[in-house]
């Protein structure tokens, strides 16, 4: 376990600490280590005359985010936060502590994923909150792609795609809408969104060891947010392979999880599983909007690419595809103070690139230097056989010189040594 | 390795096309693979009217982001960024490319980390601009706390504090400032920040085998942010002493590397290294909070938790401390658009918690119901054995229910049924 935590109970409580610590708009109810509720601190349940959005955060789910306060009142995501322990359900107390901390006249939203547990207690919950006199709707999210249908009574599973409802539901909650109207938003985007997830590590349970389910060069498609084992384990493959298969699983026609047909707008979610570099998202963003283009006929129009719903420690990531409806489009774009929903990615393209500026006068002097003689005289000749034996013994050393760097420095001396060798032998080849 | 990157060539560039898919503001110079740079898309070096703030983006050191643009245009953070291969420093030739494309009539920025490569070529690009005729100034970062002084002529190492720099910068600039106040500005933040990082685990060169140089169970303090080796290799310990000893190092009245006497407000930044969970990031700034006060007399008026700075997959965060003058924190609070910044961090701190609402009536009931009779009939007898009898069968299939249930679910079954027993056991002795 490579992880500074001590004791796995700890784990939920500590992070909400450190959650509210950091975000001064964020309040917990005093009731650890029972209820672990995380709410926004700006609200008062009796007065508040909005909808009140809430949904679960269980452990690294942490999608939780903050709604609307200060100057920004009009646009929001969740209300209020329920922390289950580590990879469970929160307990019906807590749900209901949540729902009585922020409901106030308006209602409150229930956004639940399609997991047993979580169905179970919220809907325990739903019912003591409406026999206490509260108006209550949930709303189930089942965005997964990689079963095939049909699943038995379990039914799909809630994903990544769950944060592009919780936006939704926040925004149409801010606008002031009723709370029959913000569940209907709500469930009419749970219709259009899928998503399928590919990993190449299992995820480790605080206190426990890592699992070697997936031996090396293996990857698994169609993984659960909990670490459940995935539809598929195969060899690991180039991204944009990777990338173009989920992607066909999202779109099937044969399951038709999402009624997206060709020529339409899409909302594209690349979600980091946890252990999962940015720079690696990027370039599977990177991939799948022209395979969505050429390969599928849709349009690109937001990308989402980042961190959004973890499973601890995995590394890999989920792809989620949303129909971008023009009231979908809007509530996505809506300005919200949620800590971690990402900013400037509204807006149109400019063109990606731009040309290189050139420098302000000398430039066409460079071509004749460059020229290399017809025929070489002797001290040229010698001179070439030592650039050559010198690039060449530099290429030679790879693998040792990458190793003492690592125990000096940062262990790419070679790898950077090796490129400037080949440019000089590729020049000298050229000219 | 586990990636999905295959050519380690190409992440660099395949990066920043999905940096660009992903946010619309942004746009690259058509100059791939020698130059790699990113670019506000909302800026013309001509007409630019502000100073240009310019970093570099070493691969993973991905701080880089968009300043100011559409309705907030007064706030910003980098004006260009620009890339190296992976680990390297970026040539001068995209230097110099990043600085023609956005530096106009006021002059530009270099905010550069102390490492030998980057203050060269920075250096170098710097001299070239202004024998063309651009106003250039340069700053370098060294906030690393982690080696004692002196360190020879290479200094202190340029660590996260970099970002909070990008940041004080980019909202002077964005404040329509000189060239000279930017600058001046962005070396005072360098005086009154330090750094120190810990890891738990070596990062992984795309296309390199994983090095094993940290053996399991320990924990490396003061390490580079490319790999380079720590300071210290100790037993990996609880989260509360390694960030007690981490800034105790910071602060360490014998080094003196931050003017910060107790009494004063501070900044605080929780720094993940690529692959360490938010959940771990929260937990530690939980824990930094009240040691900063407890043991440092220092109050923490800001909180910034999250990977800003990463090392590819390194597991481990950094922490920094800067002292929080009054302008500093509104060069910080300044809004801006770059991507990853973190919204809700400033504002007053209200009441960390609230008290758990209680329910509308039936309250008192409970504590009759509960009560244990003073002796056991025979039947009660019985079945305080069997329920005993169960929960301990419960806790000590604890190893194999984990285990069955990670092949067909998420791998907490028992870990959920072993904290239900223990809490009925405690039940039973209670009442």
């Amino acid at each position: 376990m490579i992880s500074l935590i001590n004791n796995p109970n700890d784990v939920v409580t500590e992070f909400i600490e450190g959650l509210v610590e950091t975000y001064p708009g964020l309040q917990y109810l005093d009731g650890f280590p029972e209820v672990k509720v995380v709410l926004r601190a700006d609200i008062s349940a009796p007065t508040y005359d909005k909808v009140a959005v809430i949904s679960d955060l269980i452990l690294m789910r942490w999608e939780w985010a903050r709604a609307c306060s200060c100057w920004i009142c009009r646009d929001g995501m969740l209300t209020a936060a329920i922390c289950g322990d580590v990879f469970a359900s929160p307990p019906v107390a807590s749900i209901l502590a949540g729902i009585r901390a922020v409901t106030g006249p308006m209602g409150c939203l229930l956004i639940v994923k399609n997991y047993t547990g979580d169905r179970l207690n919220f809907g325990l919950a739903a019912e003591e909150a409406k026999a206490e006199g509260y108006k209550v709707e949930m709303v189930i999210v089942g965005d997964d792609c990689a079963l095939p249908p049909p699943q038995g009574i379990a039914g799909r599973r809630g994903l990544a795609g769950t944060i592009l409802v919780h936006k939704i539901a926040g925004a149409a909650a801010a606008s002031a809408l009723s709370l029959s109207d913000v569940a209907a938003e709500a469930r009419h985007a749970c219709g259009i969104v899928g998503t399928m997830g590919v990993a190449l590590s299992v995820c480790t349970l605080p206190g426990q060891p890592k699992s070697d389910r997936l031996g090396p060069g293996k990857m698994e498609l169609g993984l659960g947010i909990h670490g459940e084992p995935g539809a598929i384990v195969a060899d690991i493959q180039p991204v944009d392979l990777v990338v173009s298969h989920v992607l066909n699983r999202i779109l099937s026609e044969e399951t038709n999880y999402v009624p997206i047909k060709r020529g339409s707008h899409v909302v594209l979610m690349i979600n980091g599983l946890g252990a999962t570099p940015v720079m690696e998202l990027m370039i599977a963003a990177g991939k799948a909007v022209p395979i969505l283009l050429l390969e599928h006929g849709l349009a690109v129009v937001r990308v989402y690419t980042g961190s959004f719903m973890t499973s601890l420690d995995i590394a890999g990531f989920s792809i989620s595809i949303m129909k971008a409806e023009q009231a979908i489009l809007q509530r996505l774009d809506a300005a919200t103070k949620a800590p971690h929903w990402p900013v400037g990615v509204d807006g149109d393209h400019p063109p990606a690139k731009i040309p290189v500026p050139v420098p302000p006068s000398r430039s066409t002097k460079s071509d004749e230097v460059l020229s290399r003689p017809q025929e070489l005289n002797q001290q040229g000749g010698a001179l070439e056989i030592a650039i050559e034996a010198a690039t060449l013994a530099i290429i030679n050393l790879k693998d040792s010189l990458n190793d003492w760097d690592s125990k000096v420095g940062d262990g790419d001396c070679e790898s950077t040594m090796s490129r400037g060798a080949t440019a000089i032998q590729e020049d000298l080849k050229k000219y």
